[in-house]
């Protein structure tokens, strides 16, 4: 019996790192989260209706989706939740407290896991105490476990213990990594009524019982897959009948890489993966390219993205060959509304096991929190991307990563702290 | 039951289709043929008395040689012979006919598949007709299924019908495809005897009916792989704390393809496959290349090997990366012996089925018998590598690659022919 | 007769812009200088005692240099200083105003042209007035003519008005286009009694009448020129036995610009110059490249630096090369000091011609005075970068720049006012 | 008086060699030659008689032929055949012999020096001896000064002899280096009546006294002048505003390089010369490069020179630039005729001082007499390409080539030999 309902936060993190759900594939996580909250009364809005399907960014093959949807209800995962999701992961969930009188506040966790293997042996805590990755190619490294165990002790939080006159609406985002979720999320309609809203995020190399009130300004992000297609051909019977895809790549990788810098601010390129699989006496007839582009602002960002296309373009038709992107991921900007920022801050004095408070950070990497942030902006609210050390053995994105679980509470109490004072 | 002995070679070489086994995996095939030629009186020599195992090149990892072996007990081939074959495939066996006076003849047929996919549909006669691959990722798709077919059907005739007094020296060569089997068969103590030999080789765009008494002067080939080690960091957060194996990568691939022409004749040069498996926001730790050149002759493939050295050590360097390289494969070139093409003519005309002879010819591709053929010659021997024409659908090494079986009793009866006529 | 003396500053500004002199090449202007500064009681210290001959950065060749000095004294630069300068442009002259009693203040202007072609079309104020360049391929398109003559301005303003008890010390500093004379200029000994020092620069971008108090932080920036010497063959006959200096230098480049972007912040990097003179037939035998880095900290540059010298090195040995560089400019950063900053703009008030002061700046570009500034602070002195402004026509560094000559009594006023105030 | 009549060959040829005019200047070698044959009854066809204008590939500047033209002139060129040739360097010569009644032959020589400097020590004779190059920058280094002197040689020698009854037409081609002027001398209307032609070429690595019958399958060839067009833009100040054709350039050369091999024969790409002449810290906003392809058969050639066009038309758009290119040159590719071959060894084997005649031989390097050989051909003539040995102190195009002047009289008698056994 895989329901949650009865479990600690620490026991669903575990459940959750045990059997981790990359992007898109939250199928599991989801179903399970949307069981607790149908019970506690939560509105629930499921897949389709939480994220634009049409926006989706970087979808796995339906092939895999069917897979991952299969492996969630072989674990457990209650058919009911699992078929209103219709193959789509993500749940919004809303519920209002006393009276309404209150702001409407929104809290967004993210879900997902990380395409990657976790370790093994003994020096790994969840390997030793038997909740490591039961998913090979798959494990939760940054944190996204505690995220959704937060999402949900927020709800029983003020379930237990009140003090919130207002409208909740609980986030749980799917395919936050690569920057996909983020955006089909924000293009539904969940925001118009929006006051406040809280991101948060463990970890990122805080302490756990520290608190930074807000991280501001991460880097734009887009991630484009690549495709060069060439003609294969024997090397060495028929070199000149090839269209070598190989040469494309290599011509592409080396430019990429030579985009110029920006008089305007920070820009980054990266080629984090390319594969092209022929034998050695074949012309490469495919090769495949995941390039990653970042700003320090989304014009900077634009700007790389445009000169990349450009390089892959011309480095495809200099030998000849054609090629295909297709957009993987993305994420832009954002900066942190004061009012939220010191509301955070406020609160976070009020939690005991808090014992340090930072100001606002710039963020370094890139999220696509983003999106739903600007989203809350647009339509006149404020919000803040807030940070709950957690003490890590390993980096982020590492095979040793793991949580002080401790953090977990904080979490859920410096953000409904932070609700009730709104 | 496997066994060979009451099968006719087109239900051996059908065997062989259902169940290919790659470069160093050929326990199966080994072990059967093996045992109807131990049945015929042959002496035998298996695995480490057939190749110097110190001289193999491109062998897969122990995992992959150990699974392969199972695979074989499992389908039936013989205990008895895969445990003497120690973990390594390859088969020498000898024996005398009549009162021996006659010359030692050495004929050579390799016996490994392609790593490759087999078409499933019905458009492809082995997939019709039920004999397509079982084994997914591997295909007799260069007709090494009927090369052994006819090594033993070569057995067969003399036994039958006799017509030869002298030694007879089959050589059931493993791991042909790259050039990984020829170089330790020929580093093992069988030429010293040797007077004459045949290597064949079926389809190469001749017809059915077709016999080409002799190609010669396959070009030089060496295959390496190389791999570059970097160090990752995070691309948006660290990007000079990297050290980019993909930025390695694409230098090299630029330049191995730059490598001057050289004056004494034809060279080649080709990157058939790249690898680096990294997430799209961390700099490449590691990549891998695999590489392949040739020359006209073994002069022009060195310098080819040499100069593609110094890129890829370069190429690394340059961007602050490690780098190990290994030599996957390796080929040399020859020339046939005048007397044995001439034999072969005149064998080749007293064939009924044989429509037509051809000449010598260019090889054009690369070829590890080109090690056997030179030692038998350093050891005052003569040699020919004769085509056996076969009809195909489609061109060696792809997916709808078959081989009308007509063409195997041709082979038997062209070498056997020769091997009287010496 | 080229005598300074009895010339306005306007006059001497367009007598050195009709005779410009590059870098190293100033003879004609120090010894113009050094006469009419003799003549005002000034203690010369002359080339090798102004910078330190084995310091210096760039220098032309011998016969350049020659060539120059021979020019200098065509066009009437008094025998007497061209001699003392034994072949090295440069001149720091002090002289005790008043009692002495009050501070000793540096003023640093710098003299040299650019290696440009100036515009002769009506459309460009000096040509059509008939003060452009006689000297083909060099041109004032900098501004260093203005402030030569305001450097003798200052010493004409103390001489004629006083209100100054301290010591004067001007640096007339060659070589500062490449930053290539301020580093040998700051390692001869002229710093340790230095209280405070200005440096200044007309234009940058502001209208005449505008003071810039202070630019900070410009980038650290250094200049390698790069040689690629390999061995020249016929590309037809014989392309393998050429080492091909062309191959490397493409490989430089590309590899160059791909240098990563770093985390601590801005890097450049540009190659502005390539230079391989052989025949379309002949593998190339000798490349040549004028290589730029900078970075936003001294730390940064190095670590260009340090990262285009193993991009030469490895480019080089991946052809089969050898290389040489040497480093033909350099320049560091700096911060001036918030009193002198104070200072200028309290000056700068009071001077009637001044309609618009502004605060500190970034500087943008790179700047050799940041040698002398720090070594001015080493030693516990302050220092500030002053911008005079004054309306263009066109860009600095163009074929079409001219300055307002208004400007010219604006830098000394403000320059004296300052020193009078310290 | 610089007029040829009473001069011997080997003064004819040190005249030349002092007086060294580079392709399409030769406006002296031309007016000297035309004034002595005009004398011996020649009908004389000049400059655009002897080229099609239009045809004319890598033609200098308006302002460079003048100078030349004017060079000499005041080099004793006389005026009236200067004026004739029309800004257009070569003539065409054609003398009708006895009755005429025999074929028409024709003789082809090239006059054009090589842009490079001379050595000016004594270990080279010409220095020594004084006739080393008055003109820097231009030097006979490959033997068109004999040839000249040996087409002046023919005629004299009929002239004085006799032995031949037909018409010699003698070809005095201008800018052989490059291939430049053979393609328009061939569409000129000069061919058609021709039965037979000799080409000839001194050294070529042979000594004096040895006579080539036939050099035969030069390697087509052609040369393109390519030139990026970009945008400049301050480097440390805004890189991104630039389009920087070095980057094209880069691009353009690694990519040149790796053009595929070609399974039909051999091919050659070389990267002669690249100038991009700006300073460090600009954004380079033009980058020239001079490039040469060369081809087994014309059809590599096309093939090299398709792959060309393409590489550089994308590594100018990769990087935002425009591109120009134009033909400098162009050769194609020639079998002699067995006949005249025969014919040629034959009359070398009459002349006492040739000590050895050598067959056929493959040509190498590339020869623009190419297009005069094959429109002879095409017409139903035949013709061969001859060499003349010339013992060299050092090789074709450098500083200290030099030929045996005895080479003189032999290139003249084993040509009028063949001509009159015809």
């Amino acid at each position: 019996m895989a329901q949650l309902t009865d479990r600690s936060l620490t026991e669903i993190r575990r459940d959750l790192h045990t059997y981790p759900e990359a992007g898109w594939k939250e199928f599991r996580t989801t179903a399970l989260v949307a069981e607790e909250l149908d019970e506690r009364g939560f509105t629930l809005q499921l897949g389709p209706e939480a994220v634009n399907a049409d926006a989706r960014l970087g979808v796995p093959t339906d092939d895999d989706l069917a897979a991952a949807e299969d492996r969630a209800r072989d674990l457990g995962a209650p058919d009911e939740y699992v078929d209103r999701l219709d193959g789509i992961s993500g749940l919004v969930a809303t519920k209002m407290y006393g009276d309404g009188s209150g702001p409407t506040v929104g809290v967004r966790v993210d879900m997902d896991a990380l395409e990657r293997q976790e370790a093994t042996d003994d020096d790994h805590r969840p390997a030793r105490e038997g909740f490591g990755s039961k998913h090979p190619g798959e494990m939760h490294a940054c944190g996204h476990d505690g995220h959704t165990a937060i999402g949900v002790g927020i709800a029983r939080e003020f379930d237990a213990n009140g003090g919130f006159d207002g409208t909740l609406r609980l986030f749980f985002q799917p395919a936050e990594e690569g920057g996909r979720g983020g955006k089909p999320m924000s293009e539904a309609d969940h925001f118009s009524d929006i006051d406040h809203m809280v991101a948060l995020h463990l970890g990122l190399g805080e302490e756990t019982g520290t608190v930074v009130a807000g991280y501001d300004n991460p880097l734009s992000n887009a991630k484009i897959d690549v495709t060069f297609l060439g003609e294969p051909a024997h090397a060495g019977g028929a070199p000149n009948e090839g269209r070598n895809a190989m040469q494309a790549l290599a011509a592409a990788v080396q430019n990429l890489y030579a985009i110029p810098r920006h008089a305007d601010g920070v820009t980054r390129i990266n080629v984090g993966q390319v594969h092209s699989p022929n034998a050695q006496n074949v012309i490469s007839e495919e090769a495949r390219l995941r390039v990653e582009v970042r700003g320090e602002t989304a014009e900077l960002n634009e700007y790389m993205l445009g000169k990349a296309r450009t390089v892959v373009e011309h480095a495809a038709a200099m030998h000849d060959c054609e090629f295909e992107t297709s957009l993987y991921g993305k994420t832009t900007t954002f900066e942190n509304d004061a009012e939220m920022v010191e509301a955070v801050k406020a609160a976070a004095e009020g939690v005991d096991s808090v014992s340090e408070i930072k100001d606002r950070k710039p963020f370094g990497g890139s999220e696509d929190a983003s999106y739903l942030i600007r989203e809350v902006q647009r339509n006149g609210g404020t919000a803040s991307y807030v940070g709950i050390g957690a003490s890590n053995p390993a980096g982020h994105h590492t095979a040793y990563f793991d949580i002080e679980e401790e953090s977990l509470d904080i979490g859920v109490d410096v953000t409904c702290e932070t609700i009730r004072s709104l």
